[in-house]
């Protein structure tokens, strides 16, 4: 174990080195062996269907598996209106564009309890969690988006660090053109075509859906 | 790029050093960076809240983010009686308990595809593919688990290498106390109890649950 004050020197020296990366990088490639520092073959192991990197020094197989990035949608009514918190991204990729608060699920976590971590994390929201709304898949970067409905509880939200501002939107005020992420704007449009159904007596869907894109487009973050 | 007599001599040779690793093997402990062989430190990186494994050399941040396993439900209707296959583990953890078939999403696929997939490898089964039907979140092996409905298009079965044997089962008839995962056996109630409804003239759900018990229960692979 390091001690603190040890540690708190090492996070200092190389604060530089890690402002050019982005928390987002998703390191695909991989040289070594996280095990024993041996270089790593890319080759499919024995018993297998498909490469991976392995160790040929300690026999470990590294696998690689697709992320989850799990988010919400947090609504406001008022006078039967419903708006929908943004956030605009203060962290590439997408930069300065608007998404729902979302980010990568972290081990030890439920899926709603990610959702939750990230709409505080990036809004400052308070939410109540409603069922999960839609699952896209985004095969190219290796990723599944989840995104739960949520009632904000009150209007106290506040931009996190990964965030330049926050705002509410009207379906007639979403800026569609500055959308993030393919990901965001199809869980949004669904999201107003399910509200329109709840308004006339019908009943919020679960939506899944493949999302074939360029990767420009679908890096998340 | 490696030739291939290299590569096929150089997998032979750790063949034996495989052998006594499931392919199932997690891991979570990282010792050098996979990027430059340095030794990690396991620290909370600058603009963080919680420790990742990094790199003081060269910066790098390994993120650790939990894996989704994919399965099917495989029915087969037949005199009104409904049938579900499952397959007896040949591997750990859980050898020789009973599963529906299910494994790891690997990268570069969607959801329904790690569906499919792993129906035919375990069970050698054909498939349609139904919507979700259930999404388990496991946190203490950091894993979220999803289940498809699906309607098998014939009986020509067969066991994967990583199956003992392949069955049908009617619901008096599951193992109750040989099911490998408690995601399996949730998902299995869940699934006769909606298709009693069915039955009424109700409709099948999506049903979402966290599953808190012990490690040694939880381990799927």
């Amino acid at each position: 174990m390091m001690r603190s004050a040890t540690l708190a020197a090492t996070r200092a020296s190389f604060v530089m080195l890690l402002a050019i990366r982005s928390t987002a990088t998703i390191l695909f490639f991989m040289k070594y062996c996280s095990e024993c520092a041996h270089p790593v073959s890319f080759i499919v192991p024995p018993d297998d269907n498909r490469p991976r990197y392995v160790c040929t020094h300690c026999g470990a197989i590294h696998y690689q598996n697709p992320k989850m990035v799990i988010g919400s949608i947090p609504v406001w009514e008022s006078d039967g209106h419903i708006s929908v918190l943004l956030c605009k991204r203060a962290i590439e990729p997408r930069h300065g564009y608007w998404t729902l608060p979302a980010g990568f699920m972290e081990n030890n976590e439920t899926t709603e309890q990610a959702a939750i971590r990230e709409t505080v994390e990036e809004a400052g929201a308070n939410i109540a969690l409603q069922p999960l709304f839609s699952l896209l898949n985004v095969p190219q970067v290796h990723q599944v988006h989840l995104f739960y409905r949520a009632t904000l509880l009150d209007l106290d939200y506040m931009a996190g660090t990964e965030s330049l501002e926050v705002a509410m939107f009207r379906e007639s005020e979403i800026p569609w053109h500055d959308i993030a992420f393919p990901t965001v704007s199809h869980t949004l449009k669904l999201f107003f075509s399910d509200h329109e159904k709840v308004r006339r007596g019908g009943t919020y869907g679960f939506h899944t859906q493949d999302i074939m894109k360029s990767l420009r487009q679908m890096e998340p973050g």
